[in-house]
């Protein structure tokens, strides 16, 4: 089969089922649920991979419990389970997720022939969404019922492409040589995901990985068919403990975690820039003190740095290190440094997107974006990284997807659901474009 | 009737009342109302008054509207005006007070003679009490019912006190040659409320004023007749607003709020020393910035200043202010200041002092406790500095009522509730005394 | 006449010369004058200049006044000026260049043809030369002997190249079509002087501009023939001035000029960085203060900002003074800036650089260098960019001159002379053969 | 011998040599000495106090070595030793003080009683003297000529006043009983001195002890019989030492000792206030780095501490100590402290003052001074203590030398002359009625 008639023949099955694509992504997006917390929507994924014939993984299998970042408190874990089930997750997978395990993986073979990896990222993220009336998702009623939890960065689209994706794929199951693994990956918002599913081994045998993500400031149709130069990326949160005193009566009595605090945030962004190229570093969150008369005992800080490279990244963090350990000590406090995330410097092989790039001329309707300068970071550099070291190639597409004007991680952020259609189109020809090599 | 004939009745008179002021001061206890919303409280201590003959003021004749400081937002007033009633709030002087006028003034005269005034502080702290079954208001059953608002300084007990004095005073009023002023004070935790009742004019005609606090850390009947060496102080909030930006991909575009404050906390520490006497400065909070890869748009500071006299605490307020201009200037962040509490510097009188000193004394079963160093902060000097300035006398007497161990301020802080009686008996003594000059 | 031919009649001409050439550096190494006092060296040149031939301008005719950056005191530059004649400076030209003009201009024309011009910087640096009798010129008699002052980045050769270079291709006049253009530019270290050369116009209408760089880190003969990445740069100084007082008697009296410099240069170096690429701030020196127990009256920074292109240099430049007045401001000191110097970001032609590249290989022996990843700063970048926007080429050679082990700027410095001959040789060689170009 | 008969007898003793004691004074302000290399005036002292029939004992007797703080290199002193010789010290006693031992003591004895010590401090202050014509000491040819060296605080006045007390207690010694113990004291700037030879044990004998203080600023003959308050004090300096690196090529190969220094200072500012009583701090000089371009590798600071308790003091020290301990370690830096002075608190005893008030009443002619706030520190307080102690009394006296306008440590610096005459008086009277108790 030629690929204009593997092209159309993917357009009609993708035309035939955009209504509940659309219908899919609208309905986490009305469950959205926050990294590690995506119990709701990785049971349902699972379920419904499963119906469609993939052999499914979820749970401990696909997450390797050592390597999660930033999990949140297992209470916080054990409530939200408690939602999902409330809000109807699927029993049986839930089990099998229970504890914060919220990925799945789901593999469908054909004859001798490459891996092919798709990774979808599910997880929405701490926000509380707009109540405007111009807001499409409360015009439509299908704004988050989850409060303080939104997807305001499109993820809820990716995870319908991803069912969109495997449905269609299901159905060309005889044209393929060789495997599809379809890649459902938790708490992307922070970083935090990806390692512990590259840890689970899941991306080891695969040749060549897709990923993709929808932006909600390109023109729909406009395709980046290689995403690069992200940076690497450390996040920790700092915690400076002192000791509290009567600010009047025994100032010299307290240990000052917030002067600890002030001293470290000023001395963080005075870290020297590096020769080798862009560093970044960024205290985002300080919540210092209680009371207005008490010498302040606890400081937290929420922070972050970025590299052009990892070592450029682990520059930062081992000068942070020593920046806030000084910091402490000048005030007598203790200091505890805890991983929040974390992502590695990483591209888009260049072959693979310039055959990306060819298909996406060839379909018609698309349009290539020019490469921006970087600055973002992605936990796909875990799963790019590993794929490139075992030989493999990956690939990251960006998906234009506007719908005018609210920027990502915004309370009114949306997107135009035509583009639904699009990604799921140009991953499946991709996919059977790599799955038909061997003819 | 000489003191001793005098003191004897009213100890009889005491003694007979005393298992009701236990009961006022847990019903308090139990309905906590924290600065500028004590609406129950208020309300029923002036139903009281009335009813045992006093003439009363309530709300805004005894308020002076621009000179609140640190007043919760309007809402908020209503809310708790509206608990007020749900918890038994007496529905006239409610009305009365509405809006956060919750103070009472109420008078008794009886001949010619001087004014002596009495200061009760009625509100309650912004704390979660303990619920350890050893804190003695849980196992009785009088534990704040109000979430986060705690009788944590003995307010409770103070205004039990006054209803206390009121009632003995009320039983001498023939023995009187002269004026009782009782002045039930809001807010004087953050030192927020005390200057709209001298505002209001409240002490313009008081002769003698008295101001009592009890004190856990105290033995039972240790006795400091004229507490001194108040520090001046100002409480204020300083908010910075910048402009957020990503992190990793406009870093340079951010206004960082975040460093001007870090900048600010360390500057303002640093606000030299001053030759005439001691000097306090405190940033007890800082909240800043939102997510961890946002250039932090808002800072803000929670912060004090004292000074052993009012210029000393206005120096320190002016270096504060420039310091905090300047490190917005240097991120171009604009800067809000808002004025949260004040108090004066001052002292009792030593000449009313001793005089209260040898009424202890003369008493029997009291101690002297030696003056401490100072360094805490009290809105009543605004009071008597009014009462000096005008020629009258003031004094403030602290009351031991040890229960062990438990500080001010605590979630577990609890006193000895003999120490009510105590501070009855005490005060009608003095006042008696005063009023009993003309023979 | 060939490249080979030519290249070898140069070869011949530049040996005939050598030891004159390595008299020449060794003479201004000993007369080591800094920059804008370079009056023995600039008088010597251009009376050498003008006996070869050349029609030569010195003085105010190619050094703009008021584009002069960094300029020392007036009594300095007279007293400098008394010695360059002390030290047998030309008096005839001395004349021309009094007070700090010390730029000398030098032109040779035949036939029609191009401009084209080559820079030469002749100033020393301030640093205390060596005397260990390893140091060649102390072995050799030809240390500097002006106190303070040391060749210490080969200028000393530089200006004595530029001899070379005027002999060598006075002999070549008649093969010559167009003009060849002799830069002799004071004031380089510290970037300071060029701007004021382009000022006056001197490279408004020349078509080829050729630096060149002895580089003592290189190996000999190793070749860069087109510098590139040079950063834009500023250089000033700030100045704070407060109040003095009495440290232990009155502390508050004090405008601490030592914490605003302080906080200033710890949020200089807290200056964000840019997404558009490199940037750099250092303050290198801080002199702060007189006696222990006084109040700092008056603190100095030294400093300069860096960018991989002039806007990213602005960035900074316009951060920095928005940190330096706030400081200023947060301590009531008053604040002076000084321009102290500035160059341009800037790269050589790459297609100068490839022509210049050819000829090198073209006449052997030498091999060329990877070019390296910028991060310093060259005032060349003025001239470069005045000939690059009237639409000519311009390069900057970087030329091996390794001795082993001593940095540029350290009073060890030194250099191999053999990499003197080697300079001339390239560039007559290069002159001519762009000279040529007619035939 | 009533006090009359004898305050007039001194009187006129004092009258016949008063020339000479402003030749004496003069001579010594010619030829100013700083802290530890008073070599031709300890010497010159000595000799005249030999002559004078005193039992002198100079050197390492009256210094102990390893008690001296702020001692210049041994070069230094060798040099000021050799300068001493040259400008006519004496031979003899040069010798004994050799290498910085420039302490003299003298004693005179006549029967039993007391032994009644007076300090005289003799140094110089490294100050450039004004050349002003207005400037007294240029007029009548007494300016120092020893360069940058001048006696700015009056001791060249206290050693003249010591030799006329020797004189004149001299004449009196058959009217003493007891022992005179005159002690002249190196190094008092920088409260370096005094510790030194309060190790050598030489006030360990005394019961009283007499310090004196000329004020230029006071009116002439205005006494302050017993100055207190003084500030306990330690003097050190903090060196930083880092690794350079270049500014724009190798940023983050520095180790910033000027950032280590800047977040010292900030914070060594920020120090917390004492709840016990007044402390100070200031770091009076920063001299940090080379060039512009050169990353910081050296930074020098000067500083002190004070407190109104030796505890205080130390708390500050200690609080110091740990601030720049953590700024070295933030910054990869490595530390030097080195202590330069000291002083300890303390205050005139109360008994021993009114006598001297007594005395000075009946004496006629001087006026009591009211007591000032403090602020200062003075390393007699080192001597005071032992004493005191001991059970001895000590006092330090403070005498009005007006002249208008110029303070102390100012290059304009003078005082009246007149002074000089009412200090020996007044010292010598008090010492004559403290050897007359046994009558």
């Amino acid at each position: 089969m030629g690929l204009a008639v593997m092209r159309d023949q993917v357009s009609e099955q993708v035309n035939a089922i955009s209504g509940r694509i659309v219908d899919y992504r609208r309905d986490f997006h009305r469950f959205a649920e926050s990294g590690w917390t995506e119990f709701r929507t990785a049971s349902l994924v699972a379920r419904r991979l499963e119906t469609l014939g993939f052999l499914v993984d979820a749970g401990r299998g696909v997450i390797r419990d050592e390597d999660r970042m930033g999990l949140p408190p297992s209470e916080a874990l054990e409530i939200h389970w408690q939602r999902a089930f409330e809000q109807g997750g699927d029993p049986e997978f839930l089990t099998a997720i229970r504890g914060g395990f919220t990925g799945v993986v789901a593999t469908l073979q054909h004859g001798e022939g490459p891996v092919v990896g798709l990774r979808f990222d599910i997880d929405a993220v701490d926000i509380i969404e707009s109540e405007a009336s111009s807001h499409r998702p409360v015009q439509d009623g299908f704004a988050s019922s989850n409060p303080g939890v939104m997807h305001a960065c499109g993820h809820d689209g990716h995870t319908a492409v991803g069912l969109g994706v495997a449905e269609v794929l299901a159905a060309f199951q005889p044209e393929m040589h060789g495997t599809v693994k379809l890649i459902f990956q938790p708490a992307e918002e922070g970083v935090r995901g990806a390692k512990a599913m590259v840890g689970a081994g899941v991306v080891d045998d695969v040749d060549y990985l897709l990923g993709h993500h929808l932006y909600s400031g390109w023109n729909l149709r406009e395709i980046d068919p290689g995403r690069s130069n992200y940076l690497a990326t450390s996040k920790f949160d700092a915690i400076f403990t002192g000791a509290p005193a009567h600010a009047g009566g025994r100032p010299h009595e307290g240990k000052n975690a917030l002067l600890a605090a002030a001293t470290a945030v000023l001395n963080l962004h005075a870290i020297p820039r590096h020769k080798e190229g862009a560093t970044r570093i960024n205290v985002g969150r300080l919540d210092a003190g209680t009371g207005r008369n008490v010498i302040c005992r606890k400081a937290h800080l929420v922070l972050e740095t970025r590299g052009a490279t990892t070592e450029l990244d682990e520059y930062m963090v081992e000068s942070s290190t020593r920046v806030l350990e000084a910091a402490a000590a000048m005030y007598g406090c203790s200091l505890e440094i805890k991983a929040m995330g974390g992502a590695q410097s990483g591209s888009s092989d260049a072959s693979l997107a310039s055959r990306v790039e060819n298909i996406v001329l060839e379909m018609g309707g698309f349009s290539i974006r020019a490469p921006d300068k970087g600055g973002g970071s992605e936990d796909f550099t875990y799963m790019m990284q590993r794929v490139q070291e075992r030989g493999g190639l990956a690939t990251n597409i960006g998906i234009g997807a506007n719908l005018g004007g609210w920027g990502h991680h915004t309370a009114d952020f949306d997107f135009d659901e035509a583009a639904l259609s699009d990604a799921i189109r140009l991953l499946c020809v991709v996919t059977l474009d790599l799955l038909g090599e061997r003819r």
